[in-house]
């Protein structure tokens, strides 16, 4: 939020208020007189309020025009258009493909090249059984409620937050005395009841909060209708949101697409484990699609069905969660909002991460180096300082295994937006696959000293054991067995059968791997702590993830990259990419058509080639002056010009995108120059330190 | 097929020849002496057969040692395997990954950066009328028949190949006189009649013309059964490949994962269209997954549910498929298996692309272009060129409107398998698409002089049809709009309604858009051939469709990279990928734990990283060979080693994977060697020549 924009939120709470002091006054039938000078403050409110909304209006980002630019340069476009499109996907075009491909590219240097992790790829079917365990089948979903005449289908808490939101809306236009006329056959607005627009407020902030039965009160008790029809709605139901599908041709085999690619480094962990030569901690890093079946998508390319994502899982001692290059990070200041923060509305504080971790603001420092690991890479590729915060999630956003969350949140003209999270998931995860498979999903370490454990065990008197089940005791050992993780007991499990069996007088019914029913007694099996020494310690890791929505920060980054170039006749638009994402690098323009130019384009382009440097020739017939704008409007940074005196002396102009200033150099040191601008080895400011600036009137 | 190979094939056909003539003369019951000449023949045969099998027998590819050796060093894992895993699923680890990588980039590089195409990224999810367009809804699809007893599953063109097969093979083995001793309660082997084996050695090689009722008849009349059970099989039925979903929360809309790339590029032929300013030739390229339900995967990588695909379409004027850069390839010299050398059974010709093109064997430039291009960059990345060959498809392979198709098939132990094709779509699918969207999927050029020509056209008698129809008049137009792909008339649909008046009498019904039938007569429309004059030509294009299966040819890549090193004591496993794609590019390894090594080894790693090397250091505890010997199975191509001369020196040795040799420069100038050999500016043979050699006993 800009500081303007907090004050006209300032002023708007008091405008609430006082709204609502008057409103009592009234009800309580006051007399004239007392009620006017608290009537006079609330003139002055609205009074204040107009101005700031007025001032506020002024900078507002021109969306559209931004949309539009990109839909006429291909950045992306929706799917399917001349089918009439999907909502919710998208296709991205040759420059949202590069910008992407860039990203990504920087993503791997970043992460995956800095600190050697190990990169999978898993696929995007999943069977169900896999999404059961992790808990897709039965959590991941949203409510849904339907319009009960038209049919109309609508996200709940959608609904809710567009209903009261304009409600307030309503309500404070009608207090500045702007109301909109009501519409043929309308009511005209009614102001709302004193309280109730706070209450409202209160709700559009605790939304999250309202589930289940909460979810379907709340729709009942505030009336909540389908806003075009004003037809009742029904009452929420959860919708999964993942796709379903039929894996083999029998349809006996369900599965779906994966919601995200972490359960696929957790399955593989085993295998990476070992790829890493049992060293502790390491990380598993992925990208890939992700599906979501939105219920209704919006919001471009913020909330779609079909997604890349990039997702990394650290793993780590549960009980020793330091990182070695904490120090790297340790002095970092980055603006973290903290839950105590966002309970106060204090807004972020800016800190470092050491303090942030020593104060337990953030838990520990392998997440605390990464939250700063994310800061900086988002600050690499162009996200504005200004408007990129890391914000810790609420206890109740959590979920219930989670140690601590921090996202990388981004302002646009939508608002703040999380697109990178960054958990300490403990060991869930692993611990329920680990469960469900019975395969040892966990880290052994040599103890430098032997460890001595009381653990519950269970042991079979093989002498009694035998002759009681004779041919089934195959099927009876397979349940006892069952009761086993890897070489472990599990715990809980011995717990039940031994409580079972004290209940029973030393009996307990239980049933055999053939699914018959066979009575265990206490003369067959012992359950009991036993004091246990082992020079091996054994855990399961704890998983730290920071799992990035590279469709989201692609998306926001076009808005922060956006501007119109002052001082032009016709407005010229300019995305002000870095050069190392920018989708074309380098733009080459002869200045007219001219045989005796080839030769110098060849040698430009060959060379720019070699560097791997993407580049464009635009020999079109154009004016300089349009074809420098084209490429501004595809964010290229540079250009090198072609013209008569290369003919002569073999040097071409070199032009930066923003400054649109240019030096003129030999066309082997101008390509130099521009793969170390691109490889970020020099800046502009200094390659306009080392090299004289060359003017010239542009033509 | 190696020249053995095909030996050993001349000497087996000539073998069931013989065989056939011997048991007919024994069936015509021919005195003895005069069928022992014929009967000595064939002992003949049969013994040189034995040899040639013995021979082959030798060199016979170890498959099971590099799957283990793959599994080992988690190249790629079935998917889900601590679940028991799903058939044709897989995921690969960190060098399959890499591996993967960096094919893609060097596809990238050599596809798409060197001829400028527009790169897409389209989503995987389909809605249904997009590939009902395209007939995946309707052909996409195997055909399937089930144990009638059992429920097995089988692909039935498999299992016909999997019974003939292996009844061909037993009655060899059996004149050979080694059949397989009849298991308990089975019947001895039978030779099979005379004729029969030619007979089913026909069907195999033409198995896919067997479609609909004659594949039913087959397997009928030649009692194909499933084998593991002996039951018979149901009747053949289509199961179609992709995979369905819904999308969206009503379950009313209709989708399928994608079973190729191509369908996006098509969709966004437009934009691609105005993004190259309107410039024909051009081409997209787009890299994604694709997905097929396939009936029964196997052979690991060459037959999997969910894949990684790089396709291409370049759009080409139809009447002039000439290519810009057909020079650049015109001499180069292709393995080509032709359409009519396969009718032959000759094998494939080395003859230059130029010449097949002027000859007429491969359809045209454009086309010879890409078969080159291909065929190049199959070799860069490490393909044996003797076991890659160019195949034409046969007339009946071909969709009926391909114009022509080659494959690029790679032989493994698997055989050989099509890894990369290369079709001539013509206008087919972008012409689909716009018929049914109406949308103009065409190019538009100015002509040099007018064209007049004659069309078939509608026109509106404007008085009589107002009057007639008034206030349906809209819906009428609009079945008349219908018949109109953008500005052109669809002239077969005119013929149709022409037709339609002439059979009633100058009266036809219609149906208008709002679905009531209106009558049309000839005083209200005029159907006549027009001469019309146009300044503009529009068509079109054809679509020339480079498609490479990225998971088969990393596979056959492998198979061709795998070898033993030879006099070893313990047989050492090696990959021989060329730097350019080796997951890891650079070792570096420290010849014992010493503290002085460190800053030497951060010179070495910091100089290669930032030279953007793929690098791995293992500072592990055990022997330089051991460590050597784990990264030959990597494919790592360099090692660098450091050692206490290096902290004299300042100097490494730097050793190449295959030969072994080393040589010993300062670490900047190995560091600078690395890169020029991974950037594929040097060979190590240049490097030999360059630098002295390093000769030192290996520890």
């Amino acid at each position: 939020m800009t500081s303007s924009q907090a004050q006209l939120e300032d002023v708007k709470a008091a405008l609430t208020k006082q709204g609502d002091v008057v409103k009592a006054l009234k009800a309580a039938k006051t007399p004239k007189d007392q009620i006017q000078p608290e009537v006079d403050k609330l003139l002055a409110l609205k009074e204040q309020f107009k101005q700031l909304a007025l001032a506020d209006a002024t900078p507002k980002f021109d969306r559209q025009s931004l949309e539009s630019l990109l839909l006429k340069r291909f950045f992306y476009a929706p799917s399917f258009e001349i089918y009439g499109g999907i909502a919710g996907l998208y296709d991205y075009g040759p420059p949202g493909c590069a910008l992407q491909n860039n990203i990504l590219a920087l993503w791997r240097q970043h992460f995956v090249l800095e600190e050697d992790m190990l990169e999978v790829e898993c696929t995007n079917l999943t069977p169900e059984v896999v999404l059961k365990t992790s808990g897709h089948v039965e959590r991941f979903a949203d409510y849904m409620v339907k319009d009960t005449v038209s049919g109309d289908i609508f996200r709940a808490d959608h609904l809710v937050k567009q209903v009261l939101s304009q409600r307030v809306e309503d309500d404070i236009k009608l207090e500045a005395g702007n109301a909109p006329k009501p519409a043929k056959g309308q009511q005209p607005l009614q102001p709302l009841a004193p309280g109730i627009r706070a209450e409202y407020e209160l709700i559009l902030e605790t939304l999250d909060n309202y589930v289940g039965d909460d979810l379907r009160k709340l729709i009942r008790r505030l009336d909540i209708r389908a806003p075009s029809t004003g037809n009742e709605v029904t009452d929420p139901v959860l919708f999964n949101l993942m796709f379903e599908t039929q894996i083999g041709p029998t349809g006996q085999f369900k599965g779906y697409l994966r919601p995200e690619t972490a359960q696929g480094h957790f399955l593989n962990f085993k295998r990476l484990y070992e790829y890493n030569t049992g060293q502790v901690p390491f990380a598993s890093a992925s990208v890939g699609k992700s599906f979501r079946n939105e219920i209704s998508p919006r919001q471009g390319l913020l909330r779609v069905r079909e997604f890349t994502m990039a997702e990394i899982e650290h793993y780590v001692d549960p009980s020793n969660k330091k990182h070695a290059r904490f120090e790297d990070v340790r002095d970092l200041v980055v603006p973290l909002y903290s839950a105590e923060a966002q309970q106060a509305a204090a807004g972020p504080s800016h800190i470092s991460i050491g303090e942030a971790v020593s104060k337990g603001v953030i838990n520990n420092e392998t997440l605390g180096y990464f939250v700063a690991r994310i800061y900086l890479f988002l600050i690499r590729i162009g996200i504005e300082p200004s408007r990129l915060r890391m914000r810790q999630h609420m206890k109740n956003e959590m979920a219930h295994y989670a140690q601590d969350c921090w996202d990388a949140e981004i302002e646009s003209s939508y608002g703040w937006i999380e697109c990178v999270g960054c958990a300490d998931r403990a060991a869930y995860d692993l611990t329920v696959h680990m469960k469900k498979t019975g395969e040892k999903l966990v880290v052994r370490e040599a103890l430098p000293e032997p460890l001595i454990e009381e653990k519950w065990q269970l042991e079979v008197n093989k002498k009694t054991f035998g002759s009681t089940f004779k041919k089934d005791a195959k099927a009876v050992q397979g349940f006892i067995d069952s009761m086993k993780v890897g070489d472990n007991w599990d715990e809980e499990k011995l717990q039940v059968l031994k409580d079972q069996l004290a209940a029973g007088g030393g009996k307990a019914p239980v049933t055999g791997t053939d699914g018959k029913t066979y009575e265990l007694t206490t003369d067959l099996v012992t359950i009991q702590k036993n004091t246990v020494k082992s020079h091996i310690r054994e855990y399961t890791p704890s998983v730290i993830e920071p799992s990035f929505g590279i469709g989201r920060i692609l998306y926001q980054l076009l808005e922060h990259s956006y501007y119109r170039r002052e001082g032009d006749d016709e407005a010229r638009h300019v995305l002000r990419f870095p050069a190392c994402v920018a989708p074309v690098k380098a733009l080459v323009v002869p200045i007219s058509h001219n045989e005796e130019f080839a030769p110098f384009i060849k040698e430009i382009v060959t060379g720019l080639r070699r560097g791997n440097i993407a580049n464009k020739l635009d020999d079109s017939g154009s004016s300089i002056g349009k074809r420098y704008a084209r490429n501004d409007e595809l964010g290229t940074p540079f250009a090198l010009t072609v013209d008569f005196q290369t003919v002569q002396d073999g040097t071409v102009t070199l032009r930066e995108r923003d400054s649109t200033k240019q030096i003129r150099e030999k066309i082997s040191v101008v390509v130099d120059i521009v793969k170390d601008l691109v490889g970020e080895k020099t800046t502009w400011q200094e390659v306009e330190k080392t090299y004289p600036a060359f003017v010239q009137q542009e033509v």
